[in-house]
């Protein structure tokens, strides 16, 4: 079996290296960073980047989950860019560290993709 | 923007905890445990799921990039099991630590697709 193959080199990233990555808005305000991404086992892709924010002495801390086609890496930064102001991060959906299992809900889904205008990967 | 939702509800898995999992081939071996996934950047794509390998002490330790597609979650073992077996696996593509800029290259990618005879998400 030959694979027809395009002369594109594909720009992979490691899963280590994106957790803990550095978030920022479009002001370049430090947002958090990068806990982890969530991948849908049946199709293979990453349906959300989940960033950890807020908190004080473990206390507190929050996640937003942010589609990947929402971040843009930002090589000044080292980290990546969410396309949204201070206001409308603060309007974004978020998350209790526990509860990721919200995550791949239909209706979340959906409202989280909304939110960011992002094309749901998922159609 | 309303979007068209299914009533589906997606199955995600977190990065965090499939590194580290252990993988298996057909016969019930346990053959490594998974170092990361590999993401394609531009697509959103778990382009690999890499396998850490064989090794003594830290030394000669090797990795097996495979296609996510190509791993099934096993709950009895707790981890994922390759379709393959002991020798299909030694002539799999298999790479240094420090290797993982291979990963990406057309021709590469093409190779270790065609070994596991997975389809490519590129395409």
């Amino acid at each position: 079996m030959t694979l027809a193959t395009d002369r594109y080199t594909r720009a992979l990233i490691n899963s280590n290296q994106v957790e803990g990555t550095a978030v920022f808005n479009v002001q370049g305000e430090r947002l958090g960073s990068i806990d982890c991404v969530m991948i849908d086992k049946q199709k293979g892709h990453v349906a959300y980047a989940v960033m950890a924010f807020g908190g004080f002495l473990g206390l507190g801390e929050k996640r937003h989950p942010v589609p990947w086609a929402s971040m843009t890496y930002d090589t000044s930064k080292d980290g990546y860019v969410i396309p949204l102001s201070k206001e409308e991060l603060k309007a974004a959906p978020s998350l209790d560290p526990d509860q990721y299992s919200q995550l791949g809900d239909p209706d979340y889904d959906a409202a989280v993709y909304t939110h960011y205008k992002a094309e749901p990967y998922w159609l």
